[in-house]
C-alpha cells in the first residue's frame, strides 16, 4: 500500500510530507502496459503519437471518440486552430454535413467518488484545488467533496464544444502549453498523450499575432491517419508503458523530487510540486518493425 | 496610475481583486517599443525567433549574453539538451576551448526592491510566492521582502550552470514546457522569447525515453547565427512590440481574465490566474522585407 510505504519513508525524511489517500490499487510494478483497445495511434506528416484513453474517467466520450476513430471518421481533417501556447484543435470542416453527422456528448467535466475512492496525492492548497494528484496515470485535483477531476496539463485530450456545457461531438483538442486549468471541469478531458508530444508541439499553427499575414489554410497540419492501436497491424504497432502512479516506486519518486536533495539546490525551493510539472513517464517496449 | 484604475473597476465588480503595489511608471501605452540594442534575433533552420533581453533585472548576464552574440559566439552552436516539456538548451561544445573561454559569471537570480519598488499584481497566495505579477513584460514572483525574482515561465530564456551558484558562462536554455517554477531562484533569467516561440517548440528533442534509440547528434538543431537587432540590417529586422504591463489596458485584461464573464463558463472556475498563464501579447510592426 501506498499508504504505509510512505510513512516508512517519513521517517527517514520527517519534513516531507507525501501519502496517497484511503487504499489504493498500490502495487510494485513500476510499469503499466496500456490495453491496445484503449489506445490511439495518431499518424501525422512529421510523426507517430500514441495516446492513452481514459474510459474510467468519461466513459462517454472515450465510446464516441472510439467510435469516431474506428471508421476512419478523423483522417485527412486538420488542426484548423492551433494557438502557441494554448491548444492545438483539430476536427471536420465546422458546420459541415460530416461535422452535423455527429450528436452531442454530455459533459463529462467530473466524476464521482465514493468513500473508498483514492489517489496518489501530490499536493495540497494547489492554486486551483484543495488537492491535487494521479489516478491510473492521469493528473487530477479534488475537493474532499463527493467528485474529482482531471486537470488540463499539457498532453491532455480533451472534447472542445461551443458555448453550451452539452455541446461536445467530435471536435478535439491537445493542450500545448502552460496548464490552461481554468478550463477544468467545464470542458471533458478524455485522454493524453504518451508517446511523441514533440510531434503535437510541431503542429503548424494556425493563429497569428497582429500585424502577420494569416496562415494559409493548405498549409494546416493534416491528420494522416486516426487508429484504435488494436486496429493497427501488429508489425506497425508502438507499444508503450506508462509508469504506475500507484505503485510505491512512483510515490517515492514524488517524494524525492520535492525533496530537492540534489546539491544543484543550493537554496531549497518551496517543498511543492506542480501536478501538471510531474512528468508520468513512458517507456517504449516495441516500435516500429 | 494602475492603482485608482484598479479602484474605479472595483466598484464595478467588487468580487474581483487586482491591483498593482505601489507607485509604478502606469501608463495609458498599450504597447510598448523594444530597443534594438536590447533585442536579440535568433535564426534557426526552420524559423526566426526574437528575444527581449533583461538589463534591469539580470545586467551581469545580459552584458556576458550580448558581447558572446556581438562576436557571433553561437553561430553554428547546437541545441544539445533538449527535452520535451521542459528546456532547449544550447552552447559549445562541453569542454572545448571556445567553452573555457568564457568567465563564469555570478548569479542573478534575484533582484533588489526598495519600498518605492512596484509591480503589476496577478495573484497573491501563487503556489510558490507569496505575490506574483509582472514588471515591464517579464513575469514574477515576489514574498514581500526586500527582493523578488522572475519566473521560469515558457518562453523565458536562462543561463545554464552546474552544480556551483556562480558557474554559469555561456550555456543557455529556454524553458519550452510547464513552468520549472522549483528552478526560480536558482538560476538566472535574463531574457524571453517576444516572437516565434512555435520555432524554440519545433527544436529537435535530444533526449529519448527508455527503448529508442539516441538521437544522431548530426541532427541536433544548429543556431544559424545570433545577432542583437542593433547589428542586423534594416531590410533584415523583425521589430517587435509588446504590452505594456504596466498599463491601464493590461491591468483591465487581467481583471477581464479573471473574471471569466463569458457564458462558456456556465460554471465559474476559481477566480485566480497563474502568472505563467497569461500571455503577454506581442505584435509585430516590421518584418523582414
Amino acid at each position: 500500500m501506498i499508504y504505509s510505504t510512505a510513512k516508512k519513508l517519513l521517517i527517514l525524511m520527517p519534513f516531507i510530507f507525501i501519502s496517497a489517500c484511503g487504499a489504493g490499487n498500490t502495487s510494485d510494478q513500476q510499469w503499466r502496459s496500456l490495453e491496445l483497445s484503449n489506445t490511439v495511434l495518431l499518424t501525422l506528416p512529421h510523426g507517430k503519437v500514441v495516446i492513452e484513453l481514459a474510459p474510467q474517467f468519461s466513459p462517454r466520450h472515450v465510446e464516441k471518440f472510439s467510435e469516431l476513430v474506428k471508421k476512419s471518421f478523423y483522417d485527412n481533417t486538420k488542426f484548423y486552430r492551433v494557438i502557441d501556447g494554448f491548444v492545438a484543435q483539430a476536427g471536420p470542416k465546422n458546420g459541415s454535413k460530416k461535422d452535423r453527422s455527429v450528436a452531442n456528448i454530455a459533459i463529462e467535466g467530473q466524476f464521482s467518488t465514493d468513500k473508498n475512492w483514492s489517489f496518489t496525492l501530490v499536493q495540497k492548497d494547489d492554486l486551483f484545488a484543495k488537492k491535487t494528484g494521479f489516478k491510473q496515470g492521469f493528473a487530477l485535483a479534488y475537493n474532499d467533496s463527493n467528485s474529482a477531476w482531471l486537470t488540463h496539463c499539457s498532453g491532455t485530450l480533451a472534447m472542445a464544444r461551443s458555448t453550451e456545457p452539452n455541446s461536445a461531438s467530435s471536435h478535439f483538442y491537445f493542450v500545448i502549453g502552460q496548464s490552461p486549468r481554468y478550463l477544468d471541469k467545464v470542458m471533458t478531458i478524455f485522454g493524453r498523450v504518451v508517446y511523441g508530444m514533440q510531434h503535437i508541439q510541431a503542429i503548424q499553427r494556425t493563429s497569428v499575432i497582429e500585424g502577420e499575414y494569416a496562415v494559409d489554410s493548405r498549409d494546416y497540419t493534416p491528420i494522416i491517419s486516426m487508429k484504435l492501436m488494436s486496429d493497427v497491424p501488429k508489425a506497425e504497432r508502438i507499444v508503450i508503458e506508462v509508469e504506475n502512479t500507484e505503485s510505491t516506486k512512483f510515490t517515492e519518486r514524488l517524494i524525492q523530487t520535492r525533496a530537492r536533495t540534489s546539491k544543484f539546490f543550493y537554496q531549497k525551493p518551496p517543498p511543492v510540486l506542480d501536478v501538471c510539472q510531474v512528468p508520468v513517464r513512458s517507456r517504449l517496449v516495441k516500435s516500429q518493425d
